[in-house]
């Protein structure tokens, strides 16, 4: 849900970031990792103005099994002082991320007496947002979530550690195309819920939450994308006790999902 | 409510915290600010070793006024680079804290249909959990906040950014004993209701929260303190979906202050 104002945003990522525990670098060391266990890869990252046959081998083969590639300047490549990495490092993740076939297989598989509640996650930025709603959907009975591939952190070690490991017992997914992935949810029984912090929305302690369901909830800064909330059945509110309609991304999340889980007890 | 391992607590407060745009130092600056506004001083460091007439009456002058004087290694001071600061250091706060009778008088001259809710923190030591947590008391209604003097991070600029103007909205009460506030709370009518991780603790969807209530949440790593639990009419806890017991504080703070506010819907 988003905050007003032109000073930096409240939910916004902190300039250090010194997760670099869980970096790989070099031509070799990482397009051995792509081959071998490219699903534990989260992004590439390539050196402007580096190039060479060895190195394009390896962004095509990101590409090819859809790992993101960025590139970056020399100062950005994040690896530790007076390493050689040739102008390639690749970020490990700290979880293996579905494909949303693979996520969709376990969601059938999955035996519970309720019907399954994913949570789509639309371009969260902050590690450690990221980190406590994965902790919270797990204690709230969400166990399937989908992450967006771009303008999203990756799962990184920050975001491991404040999710206070429940990154281990969720099942995470990848996608490309947040609003397509919301269409094949649709087709398959889904309803789907976009939290949005408008007062005119429908209240969460109003609406239907019976029935598969997946509640998406959009970044710190700008909420939703158009398209993303275009293809939602139903736009959902907390109602605010004050003329203050913000609220941090992660505790929006957590209300709403404990709301959802109370419905069930 | 805690998380479990030895692992550093998911919550914990990053090592560095950049927040010195609300320092003043020197002698004579720190006095001036002792004098004439101290309700405007969250803290004072004096550097170990350091001594004199004037720093001694720095020091008494804090005291007296029930303000937090904290002893520190040189490098610890966190003044600018180069700056002068002769041994001490002020930290403004970025709100008014009140005392108990001031914030007492407000709540007796708040109109609202609603009865006063009352949030105390037990603790609450990161910046951006204290500040996630008092924007959304703000947002769930609950307009007047007790915080601890000692063993919690003071209100600071990133406290207030990560509130996202919810502070200025806000009353915030400093005492120095909270299992004595929370007794002279119960002797003026109100509930006090403390919040646990624990399973055996009442549901806090089963429970009562009609009345003038004060919602206690305790630290991070270690919740409720032995005499504050104590002091508390009823424990109540969230009930979780999985065998995973840990919310971050602030998400936990959140979905309990929002489940009271629905009530009164």
């Amino acid at each position: 849900m988003a905050a007003g104002g032109r000073t930096q945003h409240p939910d916004a990522q902190p300039a250090a970031q010194a997760a670099d525990d869980d970096l790989i670098w070099g031509i070799h060391p990482v397009r051995e990792a792509l081959v071998q266990q490219a699903a534990t890869i989260s992004e590439i990252f390539v050196q402007r103005g580096k190039g060479g046959a060895r190195l394009q081998e390896i962004i095509d083969c990101a590409k090819e099994r859809g790992i993101a590639v960025r590139f970056v300047e020399a100062d950005r490549m994040r690896a530790p002082r007076a390493c050689r990495h040739q102008g390639v490092t690749a970020r490990l993740s700290a979880a293996r991320l579905l494909a949303l076939d693979e996520l969709l297989d376990r969601i059938a598989a999955h035996s519970s007496p309720l019907p399954p509640r994913l949570l789509a996650l639309d371009s969260i930025q902050d590690p450690r947002n990221l980190g406590s709603i994965l902790r919270s959907a797990l204690a709230a009975g969400f166990h399937h979530v989908i992450l967006t591939r771009d303008r999203s952190v990756p799962v990184t070690g920050t975001v491991a550690r404040t999710a206070a490991g429940a990154v281990a017992h969720l099942s995470l997914c990848q996608v490309t195309n947040l609003s397509e992935t919301l269409n094949t949810l649709k087709e398959r029984g889904f309803w789907v819920f976009g939290a949005v912090a408008e007062p005119n929305a429908a209240s969460i302690y109003a609406v239907d939450f019976s029935g598969p369901i997946c509640l998406v909830i959009g970044s710190e800064g700008k909420g939703l994308r158009p398209l993303v909330r275009a293809r939602c059945d139903h736009l959902v509110t907390i109602p605010m006790r004050a003329a203050f309609n913000s609220l941090n991304a992660s505790v929006a999340a957590a209300v709403i999902m404990f709301e959802i889980a109370r419905r069930s007890a």
